[in-house]
């Protein structure tokens, strides 16, 4: 009843203000287009378009490939899934020597990182070498960037052990957990396939480039704090990842007996590996030297362990790694768990968090060497091999940050640096495994430590901080998120403060005021452009969203009305008699919006002015249309701020 | 270090563009305008206004009565506090012959209403009556509204209840609910007194116009449920709120042997209410007829078990009502419970769905008598009658749909009919509720049902599905939501869909492309008006959102690609030179934003093409400056896009 009543005084007041001003205004030629511009697409037909377009991007690949050879047919099949069927043709023994050069350094990089990194994920050593054999060597024949190093990488380690050992404990049962790592996995590749195959690349871009840079920051410093672990020889260390419980854990080992002489080993190589390093960078030509100081570090370390019989008077060492090829796995895979739901979240987040990771430093050099990478492509490829990887003991894989930047220094060609690497690890798991029985924990320690600097990129932060302070605060947040909370919460913040800036913009956007530019017909922002001109008796305002929807409508109307009596108030010279909204940068308007202008309407009628509207766009102007809002201003709807002002001269 | 590595790169092969390219634009005097634009002011500066103006507010207002006589400044001071004071200098015996009318009337209607809201909050009957004498006192002297009746209302009744039982049973412990009940309405005025205070008015408009229908829908369908119970005379009835268990509820009652007494007399009444409904709205000059009737009801009901005895044969009855004035209850406030917190959120909520029923009904009748009502004012207000109130053993009132539109009906002037009303109730309570003892609750429930079609508005969710499709989604969402789980789940169904909706629109926007409309020197989209002629050698695109930023920008420039790639393949005349971004609806960018349109660039830069700017905003145009991307294109920025095409000519 309530309702009602007001709605039938409401119906009333408009009908006397309809015929009131009807006929003021005489429709110009320009205003004619804007008032009868076809309907805009509806929400249904643009889902169906959005669906068709998925679909139709399999059917126009299927039809261009009819008619056509069915061999031909077939081949182009494969081609489009194996890009490698397609550069192998042009593949040359110069080619496969740079790639032989690239795939050595990489893999001498690569075999004591993947096993520190199975010591982050909480898994036997062995399980880092497996997932450098398998998912590369699918990438290689699936992937469409050419300088991408696949296999397992810090942050997703981290961030598979912290979120499932609060599903079970890894040193109780580690059985089960490795249950549980190859089910996240395999969740995590269907996930990453699923958004590749239905074209959902933009998930990949819910994590803001800022929330990457606090995230990656924050990231390496837990990962270097967990390394702490392996560089005091502390026994007894927290689960948790955040700095005070590390800390913590760090201060009460101090407290007991402890063994300084793997402190001792681990630092000297650390500084040998920093170095190289700086070495490397002074002299281009020694690129490779950086590379492989970490093979050399665990050589050297193990010789001296082996020689001295360190172990036995407390250094720890890796013991026993499990030689032999990747062992099936399939049979491992949990879907009857009672914790397969959490399990598909984990798999969800660290699907995403690979992605970013793979996809970014994919797209960068992509973009240095001039060629298009198809991120839909790019997420099936990263899928099926981790899918592949999750039924052969593989974790989650992805394209490593600090290995792809050497596989390129190296001067890799194609994917075929992959194939090799994953061909030494595969020689290394059957014949060396043995070999790296007294290798030091603490020298796994300081290669994982030395690869960390890279991941905090202060100078970007800097450049978050100089371009927009609200980006710099989802970046700190993650970045503070993921040091003092946990890792998943700090991305969560991180993607919270984001979607929380879209919402505040559009929430208090305010509005501008526009004046004229001298000697054109522009009419634009009189603090952005001092010399515009106010024209006098009339007030043009623009809104500073590209929305008028309930969370801003009641307030942009009260703005507007308020600003005016101040206009007024300042003694202009003549009071205001038309207000004009250029709406040239609404893009969409809600039924509260339409409810405010109508009231905004009122308002100003009520005190003798008139409300214009100046150049809306498509759906704007159907829903001013439809809901009969034009007829109620008097038809007084206009192509540009110049012809609306012009009208004023009518009455 | 992988970082770091990539940014050398880039940076090296900016130096290329930037020297290949600088000199290549002459800025025209309107693109210095554009570039030399003073800095806009930084987010520090705008917090700083914000907070500012919020100070200012109350300086103001200060600084203005500085000077003046004590007296008057005390007088200035308290009239801004209490507005009774101003409006009733000009009061006269014709304003309150009117308000006492519409006084009586409204009375009439609200000592039975409140008795049944007492029910659906779950508490004693005379707590209805002690929330229809405090607040509405305590709203005349400080509100500003001039229509509002102010009492306990069947929404925030129901929302109270079904939160609160969740923490304590209100029929095991009466009084601690009760306590509980106090708490949570001192939260409510707390927080409802802070954001008029702290100028947060758009806190209401958190829920959007589409989504109160949905859930003043839902609500009144869930308060009809309710009714069951005392329609049927059913003992044992569901706690739960949804649909299905009250349902169920009143389908295992059928089974045990019932009372159809209740039903009949119940039955009756509401269609006699109903009847006299459809006569005032027949005749205008019957509209006391409606508003009394309920009250005829009970007097008539009451007579009729009093005489039959009814009671006996198993007709519910109300029973005792305890008499005399509201009980100070400032002792049964609970602030250190432990559900302290839960008790603060449950005001919150209450708050919000309380403050948006009386403010949008307020608004509504303020712009139909052509006033302005103070949103901040209004708050103040309303939060302090609620903190008086929890002090005063009264729940949580607003201002009522129904009795509002009564008191408007009835001809009130001023705030003078909430206190001739507050009179009648308390001499209700003084004399009158011995009398009640044997009104029937089915008479109670039948008046609340009567009460309830004016909360379905089903019009107002035709013209929401014509206007917009996700509106009406966000609106069916929360009446489904408030059915089928619970008055909150709804509540925060409605919120997230809005949000959902600013969010899709900033994710997914695409791009319009640009024509010269004919005769003039605008560009236009193409699809709006289908005379725009497309400028050979060059394209013109448009982002369809005032952001461009991590969660689009991505995929926008990859559109702008794609589509370029399309035009030419197309086989138009000539290939394309200049891609034109018309930046004019642009409100922010940042850093994956402004990263995104380098990468395009770039792209662009390599088939030969080059990028303008035209028309950047305030904002935009400082952060391409200061991350010198206006310098990487040639100072390639224009005022207008016609400028942008022309320069075409120069290269």
């Amino acid at each position: 009843m309530a309702l009602s009543a007001i709605e039938s005084f409401k119906v009333e007041d408009h009908v006397l203000v309809d015929t009131e001003k009807n006929t003021i205004q005489e429709h110009s030629e320009t205003s004619k287009w804007v008032l009868s511009a076809p309907d805009p697409p509806t929400l249904w037909h643009q889902i169906v378009v959005s669906v068709r377009n998925t679909i139709s991007h399999y059917q126009q690949w299927c039809s261009s490939l009819r008619g056509q050879h069915r061999a031909k047919v077939m081949l182009s099949f494969l081609t489009a899934i194996f890009p490698i069927l397609d550069w192998s043709h042009s593949y040359t023994v110069t080619k496969f020597r740079n790639d032989l050069l690239a795939g050595l350094t990489i893999a001498s990089l690569c075999i004591p990182q993947s096993i520190g990194y199975a010591t982050l994920a909480k898994l036997d050593p062995e399980y880092g070498l497996y997932t450098s054999v398998v998912p590369p060597l699918i990438y290689a024949v699936m992937g469409t960037s050419r300088e991408i190093a696949i296999g397992p990488v810090a942050v997703v380690s981290l961030l598979l052990s912290s979120m499932i050992q609060k599903l079970i404990d890894p040193v109780a049962d580690p059985i089960g957990y490795r249950k549980f790592v190859f089910t996240a996995t395999l969740f995590a590749g269907i996930f990453q396939a699923a958004f590749g195959l239905l074209r959902l690349g933009f998930f990949v871009d819910f994590l803001s480039h800022a929330a990457i840079v606090g995230f990656m920051a924050g990231a390496a410093i837990i990962i270097g704090l967990q390394q702490l672990k392996g560089l005091f020889g502390i026994n007894h260390f927290t689960n948790h990842t955040d700095i005070i419980s590390v800390m913590k854990s760090v201060w009460e080992s101090v407290h007991h007996p402890w063994n300084p002489r793997n402190f001792v080993l681990g630092c000297s190589f650390f500084i040998f590996i920093l170095l190289t390093r700086l070495l490397g960078k002074r002299n281009r030509k020694l690129y490779w030297l950086p590379a492989i100081s970490p093979l050399i570090s665990v050589i050297l370390a193990t010789v001296i362990v082996f020689v001295t019989r360190a172990d036995k008077s407390g250094v720890n060492i890796v013991k026993h790694i499990k030689g032999g090829l990747n062992p099936i796995s399939m049979d491992q895979i949990e879907l009857n768990s009672p914790h397969v739901g959490a399990l598909a979240k984990i798999g969800l987040v660290v699907a995403i968090v690979a992605l970013t990771e793979s996809v970014s430093v994919g797209r960068s050099f992509a973009s240095l060497k001039g060629y298009h990478l198809d991120g839909n492509k790019e997420m099936v490829s990263l899928g099926f091999m981790n899918i592949i990887g999750s039924f052969t003991s593989c974790y989650v894989a992805t394209g490593s940050f600090s290995r792809t930047v050497v596989n390129f220094t190296a001067g890799c060609e194609t994917l075929m640096s992959n194939i090799v690497m994953a061909v030494t690890v595969i020689i290394s798991l059957l014949c060396l495994t043995k070999l790296l029985y007294f290798t030091p924990t603490a020298i796994l320690a300081s290669i994982i430590l030395s690869a960390l600097p890279g991941l905090i990129d202060i100078n970007e932060g800097y450049k978050i901080w100089k371009t927009d302070k609200v980006d710099f605060l989802a970046c700190i947040g993650a970045f503070f998120g993921v040091m003092f909370v946990s890792v998943e919460i700090g991305l969560l913040v991180a993607v919270a403060i984001s979607f929380m800036k879209i919402i505040m913009l559009s929430i208090g956007p305010g509005i501008e005021t526009l004046g004229k530019l001298p000697g054109t017909n522009m009419f634009c922002d009189v603090h952005q452009y001092p010399m515009a001109i106010k024209i006098p008796g009339v007030a043009i305002v623009r809104i500073k969203s590209s929305m008028l929807c309930f969370s801003n409508a009641n307030s942009i109307t009260e703005r507007v009305t308020k600003w005016i009596t101040e206009e007024e108030a300042e003694g202009k010279r003549s009071i205001i008699q038309l207000v004009i909204i250029d709406a040239s940068n609404l893009v969409s308007i809600d039924t509260s919006g339409i409810a405010s202008l109508e009231k905004l309407h009122k308002n100003l009628v009520s005190s003798g002015k008139q409300l214009a509207i100046a150049n809306p766009r498509w759906k704007v102007i159907y829903k001013l249309k439809t809901t009969n809002f034009v007829k109620r201003i008097g038809g007084r709807v206009f192509l540009t701020v110049g012809e609306a002002v012009e009208s004023k001269l009518d009455f």
